[in-house]
């Protein structure tokens, strides 16, 4: 029980300290006041950072606290070393927060009595929406007219690559969207979702023409990968991604040209589905590479991932129960040493398949060619002049992709003629299965080292138009990651049928 | 400094007990594992619980908590009776929690040997975003095409009763938002806001057809009041209000026709005005009873009160300073006694103006029928066979209002004559003061209770068309309450500047 014993000497002159400290973003002296120790703990939206080393890093590149004023404080004494203080805040830009700290007096120390935090959590009100997420949101955005279809009560959150009646695209480009046209009818994806009863919540972010697989878009801010805190989200489906990881809709829409599907489903432990190449209308989709888009969609269950492809994808007329399932070795070995164990301990019984792609690099090679070339046909005319209101990150991509020739254009698509008919002659009536993605969420800062690696594996479904279904794995440290399961073209459903059976 | 101390024995028993407790609504359970103590707390993002008796109540009424499953615990044990749990949940619908409670034990107890939580924080991922207070929201919903205005930067949240473009008005109804066309184009107000470079956030919650001053719209719930927490927001403007509060937006565009900016401004500690009856376009407004609706405005500070009014407002040919302003014994009695201190303490030099309107309570009366029989006129054609799909206490009014006479009618307008007249001769050329409403924000169970005593104070300036300005200030107990200033028609700019140099 909580008695009502005296505030100990010094405790609410080191709390003030901290405030104070707090909204000067003096850096110095909120270190001093938060205890020296591995089991340090600071909570807050953005997640738990453990330890002094991860908060103190924390302070100052967090921009500083929102400017407040305490409104309340209370302090709960446990004895003269140690007390809770929970205070009531009351922010400038509006709305209360809550911050809960425990202090403990160390009596060797000088400093603040020698008070120091040694956990805190604190909260605030949320904005009115996450905007790294959501361009547009409503409840809903844009209403079913059916109640009871198969997919009434579901909701969407669209890539704002497609169109939604009413709104204009926007493809993750400020400047783009200035000069898009409002949309007078829905993508043909879109318009049959709501033919089946699900709703569409809004409209979220995508990278700049969806040309990256990181999700850190420059303008609007990186998505918060709420499986793996402080990681990137993946892209470049990376809004409705996370807007599904956080329940913020149940199906995100999205497209998968190099991995833009797969990559973010991997990264957000969630199931995933890059549509064999034409097997789902692209009609009022803005393209980046024609010859590789497919539409996509990801989802919290595998279930729910096959009830929206009984909606999207043309009906099978044989159907095919998948018998086995072959591991690909090489392909497993390409990836980093967790996401190979988590990959091949999804699938203990799984068959080994003896493949092992000896111009894979050549492959990735030509499809970045090939992509970039087709990315340049289709945005070129508009970015010409534009290039400058790109990303750092996607301007350079754009800016290779300007410089490919018709030449090499037809050098790629050579080869990758070739490697699309030795895909298929592997692929068969097989699944085969093998990382979605190299490694499990990156950093920010390490999401260009992995981007090579990660489109080795993924390119090989883009090459060949091939579906592939992202399942979520855990690798031996709980983060999540991707096995991703192939077929040949137009298995689509054989493949949501195998995920839900893998799930159950 | 947190030691690394050996966990006490029966800790982690108490805190699984507590868990499961959680999942399954086991309120008895909930209940012994909490302090019974009135320092006990419980925080979340509603407001912070104070002592045993309020967190008891709120067990079972807040439909249990979101199901989820705990993937970090983290022990600080202080001593072998107290320790702090951090716990990172994740929630089933998606997303990660955080958790922090203090555990102490009471070695007198035998149940869950002896521990209790004396003070709990608990964080959930927010919603996409609360649909209690938005329909619809974007970053921004509608664009400004000017960077340089007057009001560059601003953020409107529009009540759900102005057109906005390639949007339906949804009027706080369910049924209408389903039949409404879409907008071709905005509100004249929502057009002003944008060419002054506002941008408009997003599309607020308004209770149904703007009839009602509680803000407690049956369909889509409460906006959270978050300067009163447990308090209703006000209406019928309740979503811009709240939204501004929360700094989710900086400019809540409403309507008052009895009350409702002047209503929620008060309740929630907002500066707000209703214009002169006429003076700014209702152009493109759904009407609730044409001879009393005005458009208005709320903000947080003064400063955009009146910025928001040299947009919006004619301009003034001769604008004059107040130099005297006259606080109204009469009405400020007529409000509770702590609202009536805090007005009366707001004001120490106000000049009294001796004035007891003796026919106050038949004046509401008339208005109460005028309006009434206005509302039935507007919108009488489509809910007569739509009354079942308005809440209760809408319903009830409209009902009321379907049988109106059209003698009743001309009865209350004859008394709205004379009583305007009366208004209009005792108002002068002066300012007068008294509260904007009658109570502080009533929890919800209260507020049938006090729309009466409101709508006295409130309908003076309904009747005569003044322009009316609620300031905030704050009752003893430091809730927040309305000041209102009101001026004869056309002088909004006077009360503007006024409510300025007050806030100065």
């Amino acid at each position: 029980m909580t008695e009502l014993k005296p505030v100990p000497h010094g405790l609410l002159q080191a709390f003030r300290a901290y405030e104070s400290a707090l909204m000067s973003d003096d850096v110095a002296a909120l270190d001093a006041l938060v205890a020296d120790s591995p089991t340090t703990l600071h909570g807050d939206a953005a997640g738990l950072l453990i330890g002094h080393e991860q908060i103190a890093a924390s302070h100052g590149t967090r921009g500083g606290a929102p400017k407040r004023r305490i409104v309340q404080t209370h302090v709960q004494v446990i004895d003269e070393d140690h007390a809770l203080i929970v205070a009531v805040t009351e922010l400038d830009r509006g709305g209360r927060g809550l911050q809960t700290q425990l202090w403990a007096r160390d009596p060797v120390r000088i400093e603040y009595g020698g008070w120091q935090v040694t956990a805190a959590h604190v909260s605030v009100p949320a904005p009115a929406f996450d905007s790294r997420i959501w361009r547009v949101v409503g409840d809903p955005l844009v209403s079913s007219h059916t109640a009871d279809g198969a997919l009434s009560g579901e909701t969407v959150a669209v890539k704002d690559l497609f169109a939604v009646a009413g709104f204009a695209v926007g493809a993750g480009s400020p400047s783009w969207l200035e000069q898009a046209p409002v949309a007078s009818s829905h993508a043909a994806a879109v318009a049959s979702l709501l033919d089946a009863g699900a709703s569409v919540r809004g409209i979220a972010r995508t990278e700049e023409f969806a040309y990256s697989l990181s999700g850190l878009n420059a303008h609007y801010g990186a998505p918060p990968n709420p499986k793996a805190p402080g990681r990137i989200p993946g892209g470049s489906s990376s809004g409705p991604a996370t807007a599904v990881a956080l329940g913020q809709a149940s199906i995100g829409l999205g497209t998968d040209t190099g991995g833009s599907i797969r990559v973010p489903a991997a990264y957000q432990g969630l199931y995933g589905i890059r549509t064999s190449h034409g097997a789902v209308s692209r009609e009022g989709l803005l393209p980046l590479a024609k010859a590789f888009d497919t539409v996509g969609w990801m989802t919290r269950s595998a279930f729910l991932l096959q009830a929206v492809g009984d909606v999207l994808l043309p009906e099978s007329p044989a159907p095919v129960p998948v018998e086995e399932i072959h591991l690909v070795p090489s392909l497993v070995g390409l990836a980093a040493e967790d996401v190979a164990t988590a990959v091949s301990e999804a699938l203990p019984e799984a068959k080994p398949l003896e493949w092992d792609p000896a111009r894979l690099d050549e492959w990735r090679q030509a499809f970045i060619t090939g992509q970039a070339y087709q990315a340049w046909q289709a945005h070129g005319a508009w970015l010409e002049t534009r290039l400058d209101t790109l990303g750092e990150a996607v301007r350079g991509r754009f800016e290779m992709a300007r410089t490919v020739t018709r030449a090499q254009a037809d050098e790629a698509r050579a080869v990758l003629s070739q490697a699309r008919a030795e895909i298929l002659e592997v692929v068969g009536d097989r699944v085969l299965a093998y990382p979605s993605a190299s490694t499990v969420a990156p950093t920010a800062a390490d999401a260009v080292g992995v981007r090579d690696d990660t489109l080795r594996l993924t390119c090989i479904a883009g090459i060949a138009g091939l579906p592939a279904v992202s399942i979520p794995v855990r690798t031996p440290t709980n983060l999540p990651a991707g096995l991703c399961l192939v077929a040949a073209p137009g298995r689509d459903r054989d493949l949501l049928a195998l995920a839900q059976r893998l799930a159950e």
